[in-house]
């Protein structure tokens, strides 16, 4: 399934030899359409891979002919050099598949800092060529696959059409775009414009709210491209809401299989003067270390919660803030509520729900709680 | 030696039975005169606690005759009877040593959202008075401490006259205030004003370059009392300097003493546009789990450090970016720089120094490492 179910589209997914374990390391997407429209989201992040600095450029032109993505190195903050190789990588996939260079979009992920070893990528990139195929999807989206301990892929089927895609993510999982590679595609026959209303609604509601460790990454891309190739004109409401049920299901992915995770905790703001105070009220409780400690050791620690409303600017009254965690209103008032010892929290999903009582708004951030195996993956060796 | 090494003052701690250790959680301060001049920070968290409240009223008067702390509990998100326990606390000290309760200042640390056991906390003022002298500065450090392994005391002896000082603080160590509790003593003969510039001075450049784990408190609290008892007037250029001596060796041994933490971080922004931009990409640095863990692993991952850097709004150039860990610039203009294996991170002590090369303006921030043990900490039991 994953970015071939969507008709028009072929993959593939190789082993180059760009990680030293030998596994799947580069993976290609390419469309046949008859269109090849596009859109794209890129990281927040001032320092910029090259990779997204090369598909910036490419997103521009509206056009996307194929998309080579490698993981086992980020290919971020390694100079003019590092931008050599990656326009060297856009030219020999353009040579292969006979397309221009400047329609090839080019995303990397792995240690920041490293050259990409090309002697072994341009190869690989042929070798995938050879292997590319309408059932390649899944070999793809194990291709780009670093600390992840699964592939992540979705589909939304609809009437002769679909959106279909994969990512990658498991730490720097963070806003601004939350931290991955994402490609995703369609044989909906629609133009790059529209793409781009869809993808960008889809992702400020979906990736941009996965906040698994606060750390953004140089590497984030998004992409979603169209070929067309079902003939069928979707409403524009309808088409967005496939595009966004992919996101949500693929960014609800990332979390699940954030770095170290016991817990996936669910933070929702309701009561919000804006949308804007409630995000930014739900991303500081996410981004909480001692509160997502307490999370994993199971404690429903709402003074935490509280002290972590408390450094942002919303428009809130402390004594009247109120918060549950799995339901049970703990803290009314800005005081203790309900018995804690109420709280089950044996379960993977936690829900925090803090209600600011100042207005109408609502947002929901999903994080992970913070353990000890995070640390020692996050420690152990370089990533 | 502590907060009663400045004439004019004497302290005691006691255990009153809040903390279910036994052990001492009550400390007293009294400023015994001849002035009672006094100046307070207090956290910049929207979510106070009751003591804090208090304390900010009693500070406007600008005299402060003697400083109540209790650990085992930090009357946080209380409601009005939180509010009217730390009333209640002021008034008691007030009647025992003769003084009015609205020049008695409260501080309290430990969980959040939990009533304090008056029944215990109020006999253990009157045990507390009993108990003070001049050699109590000992004592009253101890009765402060939480989760910190050690207490923390400072001196700054000058010529007839000294400042001495207290603090606790292990964790929720971070900006608006670094987050703890500190009392600070002098004998100069100064005004409150006085004292009110060379704290705010003092705290901004030392407790609030602290971030050990990026969460703030809802009790920090710093007090600097006046006795006048050495009759000495120091200069104003003087007498900051030694505030700042002791707040920078306090903020410092809360550094050293940090909860789980296996390292102290120096995080040093060179070259900025302005003293802001320093502190906003100090602090990014200083708070990115993806690099405390590294450093916990002894890994130079400088791509960690620039990740962290693009996310500010500071001005910089990404690729002029120079970064230096332990003194080896593995980063040079954005891009790989020395060896990183010429890097030696044995030793508890990391300095990492970023050059924005935009400018004169320098500031330093100090963090820990992440830890496995800091996760256990704050996830085994509530804090």
């Amino acid at each position: 399934m994953s970015v071939t179910v969507a008709k028009g589209f072929h993959a593939a997914g190789v082993a180059a030899g760009i990680k030293d374990s030998g596994g799947l390391d580069l993976a290609l997407v390419v469309n046949r359409g008859p269109r090849r429209a596009a859109a794209g989201v890129f990281t927040a992040n001032r320092v910029k891979a090259a990779p997204v600095h090369w598909s910036e450029q490419v997103l521009k032109g509206g056009t996307v002919a194929a998309v080579v993505l490698n993981s086992g190195g980020a290919n971020a903050c390694t100079g003019p050099l590092g931008f050599q190789d990656t326009h060297a990588t856009a030219e020999r996939v353009g040579e292969v598949l006979e397309v221009s260079a400047a329609e090839v979009a080019v995303a990397s992920t792995g240690l920041i800092g490293v050259r990409l070893p090309m002697d072994k990528l341009l190869p690989g990139v042929t070798t995938a060529a050879d292997a590319l195929s309408e059932h390649g999807g899944e070999k793809a989206a194990i291709a780009i696959k670093t600390t992840d301990t699964v592939h992540k892929t979705a589909v939304a089927g609809r009437d002769g059409w679909s959106v279909g895609g994969m990512a990658k993510g498991a730490g720097m999982l963070a806003p601004g775009l939350a931290t991955m590679l994402a490609v995703l595609t369609t044989d909906a026959d629609v133009d790059s414009a529209a793409l781009d209303r869809a993808l960008r609604a889809a992702t400020r509601t979906t990736f941009d709210r996965v906040d698994s460790d606060g750390c953004m990454s140089t590497n984030d891309t998004v992409l979603l491209l169209g070929s067309g190739a079902s003939g069928v004109v979707p409403g524009p409401d309808e088409f967005a809401e496939a595009v966004r049920e992919v996101c949500a299901d693929l960014a609800l992915q990332l979390v699940k299989d954030a770095e170290g995770a016991s817990k996936d905790i669910r933070v929702e703001v309701v009561g919000a003067a804006t949308e804007d105070d409630a995000v930014e009220v739900a991303r500081s409780i996410a981004r909480n270390n001692l509160l997502k400690c307490a999370v994993h050791g199971e404690d429903p620690n709402w003074g935490r919660v509280l002290s972590a409303i408390g450094t942002t600017s919303a428009v809130f009254d402390p004594d009247r803030l109120n918060v549950a965690i799995n339901d049970v209103l703990v803290c009314e008032d800005g005081a203790a509520g309900a018995d804690r010892s109420l709280v089950d929290m044996r379960y993977r999903e936690v829900r925090i729900t803090a209600d600011l009582r100042a207005g109408e708004q609502a947002a929901t951030v999903w994080t992970n709680d913070l353990t000890a195996d995070y640390v020692h993956e996050n420690s152990a060796y370089s990533s």
